[in-house]
């Protein structure tokens, strides 16, 4: 896809995504830098990059420190930036934390862009957190941005620098609005970074599955390898810098119906549903499903993996992998 | 209007707008407690209180010292939110410095208001700069918000922030959205606070007043005291909280047409349209002027000083007072 012998950076490296991303690269040729600053809590964990580990360089950094991104983003062709501070809920606790990774790390970045490699091409994830509560089903991309959390206020003030600095100083970004991913190396310990993770863990534990409220809200879901595809596509694709796509699946699910399914796998599992935590009520956004018309159209990417395929292997895989994150090294 | 004897925070108090709005605070019988960093860029001049120094207590400091705001957030029932990195330009040149001050101080500072003094009324001086480049005149509150600047786009964040916490955490903030302020204690140097502080300069030395572009654009003005008169009362309102004004003057005049004008102040003066200087032409909105009725209807508020009236008396405070302005100590 135009990855062959380029040189690539990805920041989160050993998280859910990157990891993917960085697998799929090195099959692709590419030489692969992976920026990582170890933390669990947003995901990172060595063992997802347990086949690839001695076919990439791994750097035990933070996107915060300037000096050592500078030193990277110097030389380099292309930048997946997947590192990120990514729970709702940990950015109204700690939003000061949530600021430094998700706006000044990305302000800094793009500074060190048009000053040291503007002829860089960045790929930028970010969340349908930016749209807020929907106004209309499903959501495109002229939907109205008004985040209700921290994280989603976050996300979106850099989508703002990203498209600026496009705008003014002609560096190359793409921006992805990623929705709910779900896939092997996801966090399973807790829904920091889905609720689908804390719901396998359930499963395998032959714990019950809580659904916060009635079980009626819908979301749509991808499969990490789709979104993948959807960050290599967006990266090699010279018409994207500037654009912000929506990813998701074209298909929604309430999440009763989603745990219906869940339940099914394996030895059967229990769900049930529970009064929303008040610290979560006041955060959800009810009901939510992307149009995905404009990816689909312009970078002709389509889902490949179904949603009973895909969670019957994530389940498989955590089945056979549960101890690499349940207790994590 | 209720300010008799309470406790009153104003950051930027030796700024141009803090600084009448400390002096009316004083005599309204308020405690006025003054924190600024003494940063001649952003506009601050002990000149500009000489007559009340005695009468409020001006503490040296910067809101992104967070153990020092901590100390007087805490113990304040008003918060007039005045500091701030103002110029459109300076941002696009040190982006980070901007962030520090526009975003990551307020998020601070909101923090220490939840924990520490969640009774606080803030009141909030935003930008019409949220906007961007206007859809449609005149801009009421519901214009979509797509800042072209990086400032644009920190204010914007700032305010997210603070209606995220009045919604969630119940702090008592009102934002107004300032269109171009002007008065005496305006910073006159450059054009880094409004350019008629620059035209100001430019009439009382004898040089030619610099209009970029055709002058066609049009813009709208609010004397100082006005705009003190708006912050006064959206924070003695008990309605304000977690809403969002325009200020303006319901009135718009073409550049060209404010240099006419301002040409006919005293001995004469020169003006010539010269084209944009290209970092300026990109981050520039076009025309604009703000639809105040909201303000108007809900608190009553409505400019008083006329655009000859105050201009006049604007310059000739500073034939006056020239060299406390140029030459800032």
């Amino acid at each position: 896809m135009g990855y062959h012998q380029s040189r690539v950076l990805i920041t989160g490296g050993l998280g859910f995504i990157g990891s993917h991303l960085a697998r799929r690269l090195v099959a692709d040729g590419a030489r692969v830098t992976i920026i990582d600053n170890l933390c669990a809590l947003h995901g990172a964990n060595v063992f997802n990059i347990r086949d690839i580990a001695s076919k990439v360089s791994v750097n035990p950094c933070d996107v915060r420190q300037r000096h050592v991104m500078e030193a990277f983003v110097a030389s380099t062709d292309f930048l997946f930036q997947l590192a990120g501070q990514t729970s709702h809920l940990h950015s109204m606790v700690d939003p000061l934390t949530d600021m430094e990774i998700n706006v000044e790390a990305q302000l800094s970045l793009l500074e060190i862009c048009r000053r040291r490699n503007p002829g860089i091409k960045i790929v930028v994830a970010s969340t349908r957190q930016v749209y807020g509560k929907p106004l209309y089903l499903p959501v495109d991309e002229r939907h109205p941005l008004r985040p209700v959390d921290i994280n989603g206020i976050h996300k979106l003030t850099a989508e703002q620098y990203y498209n600026l600095y496009h705008e003014l100083h002609g560096i190359n970004s793409c921006v992805l609005r990623l929705t709910n991913t779900y896939g092997p190396g996801m966090r399973i310990c807790d829904a920091s970074q889905c609720f689908v993770g804390s719901w396998i863990r359930a499963l395998i534990e032959g714990e019950v599955m809580r659904i916060f409220g009635d079980g009626a809200q819908v979301r749509d879901f991808n499969h990490v390898d789709d979104c993948v595809e959807a960050l290599l596509l967006a990266g090699a694709n010279g018409t994207t810098s500037g654009k912000t796509y929506n990813l998701g699946s074209g298909e929604h699910i309430s999440l009763l119906d989603l745990a219906r399914k869940m339940a099914t796998f394996g030895d059967g599992g229990a769900y049930e549903c529970i009064p929303f935590p008040p610290e979560r009520k006041r955060i959800d956004i009810g009901d939510y499903y992307g149009d995905i018309s404009l990816i689909r159209n312009e970078l002709h990417w389509s889902p490949a993996v179904g949603l009973n395929e895909g969670l019957q292997g994530t389940v498989a895989y955590y089945r056979q992998h549960y101890h690499q994150y349940v207790r994590m090294p």
